[in-house]
């Protein structure tokens, strides 16, 4: 067993989970606040330099796990590690965001898809893509290819 | 606090960190598997549909964290957020596999950068990717500058 604590919080605009876009073409533009406690302050010496950023935090909200179950943007079930699910055996959730600005250890940024008040674990920077011609999305694709159809 | 457990190892060639390239470049070409639990199996349907992972998993060799340092590439100390220390405020690791095939519950990938036996946490589709011409690299960008010139 590993024991997490919080580094800070998500200020974001969503206070109910039903607030958040979900679904193709969602495009998370909500600004928000990365809220670190002041003593991870020094830990973001030079932080300003990467224009991504990755979130990792938690869904506090989340209780229990499901090894399979239907998407809302689908209606065929996949495996819970096929999908960004929240109710997964350990509930890490992932975030890539865009870096505004910075004051102190408060991170301005772009993209926030969590709850106001969900708690960071971490943050890394965000280095490289993988090429979009070397992508495949699985069943994201073909759900999409079925609703358009 | 949250507690997290193991969904299974990391089967890599890598014995000991030293073994593990570093540095600018480096491409992290080499094979491995993700073997999970067979309990959480069921939580792998549709996964082979998605040709890159986020694999998240905990640095579980490391003890305690530093908020700034100077990473193995440069030699100048950054904040422990602008880069990819193990030793971080909460000890988890993240890399981009690509997905290479899957038996049952393993999964060989290409493109650990993990020692073996290193416990994972959660496994999610790799989705989208920011655009290069958007991405700035920090110090990384400048370390590299430095030594090229």
């Amino acid at each position: 067993m590993f024991s997490m604590r919080h580094i800070g919080y998500v200020r974001s605009p969503y206070q109910d989970s039903k607030e958040i876009p979900k679904g193709f073409g969602t495009k998370h533009d909500a600004e928000g606040v990365l809220d670190l406690e002041p003593e991870f302050e020094p830990g973001l010496m030079d932080i300003e330099g990467f224009s991504h950023l990755f979130v990792i935090w938690a869904f506090h909200e989340s209780d229990g796990f499901e090894l399979f179950g239907t998407p809302p943007i689908d209606d065929r079930p996949h495996g819970v590690f096929a999908t960004r699910s929240p109710r997964r055996p350990n509930p890490i959730g992932l975030t890539v965001v865009e870096l505004l600005s910075r004051e102190g250890a408060r991170l301005r940024v772009r993209g926030v898809d969590m709850l106001d008040g969900t708690p960071i674990l971490d943050i890394k920077p965000y280095l490289s893509s993988v090429p979009s011609e070397r992508l495949r999305r699985g069943w994201l694709d073909e759900a999409e290819a079925r609703i358009k159809s």
